[in-house]
């Protein structure tokens, strides 16, 4: 299908944590710093498709000075690619919300994140 | 992004549920039936891609006189997508095999599967 070198299944695992461990540390610039510089991002899946790593890293700076935990709760890797179901907590005044979406990514040869779609609802987020 | 009509949340899952009833009951020819004619499928991703519904139909008539059991365990609806976690047990030789992929589908106006990919590896499958 393509000629594109083979990650290994640990590879692939350790650049989920790391994204979802950037993800609760921010701050969007690092997050940003894991896609491929051409890289694509569709959140939710059938909206907006932001292209490029500027397009990127102003699509998570929503996420800047707030208080957001991810936990990782499942993960599948499928060639170069990365499916994974996790858990985000976000604390907006004072008020704790949690939505479980699963995400799939694709990697380039060097273990970048080339393409980041997320399927969730807001009808999934719930009030802790 | 798409000028297609929003299926509700409720069908998508339906959908998902449905799918998975048929690939529990078989025979191939049901579950294909379930996607359009011009789908595709992606199983694993990074695999081949079989386009048409004939395609798809001899793909899953591997599992035809197989006992298997599904069960779903997470789904998340995105617009027309869902992209679902489930456990799938398969009987072989008096051993059963447990798996546990994320697939994700696109649905057509209809409600019928535009297009799956199925997200694992050989290393997720588990001896009962």
């Amino acid at each position: 299908m393509t000629h594109q070198e083979l990650l290994t299944a640990d590879v692939i695992r350790t650049a989920v944590t790391n994204y979802l461990d950037a993800v609760s540390a921010g701050p969007s610039r690092t997050i940003a710093a894991l896609y491929a510089e051409d890289a694509t991002l569709e959140d939710p899946v059938g909206g907006e498709v932001r292209v490029g790593r500027e397009a990127i890293e102003a699509f998570y700076s929503a996420l800047d000075g707030v208080d957001c935990k991810t936990e990782l709760l499942t993960v599948r890797v499928s060639g170069n690619n990365a499916a994974f179901h996790f858990r985000v907590v976000t604390e907006i005044d004072g008020k704790a919300y949690a939505i479980e979406p699963i995400d799939v990514m694709t990697f380039d040869d060097r273990g970048a994140i080339a393409s980041m779609r997320a399927y969730w609802s807001p009808s999934d987020m719930t009030e802790l």
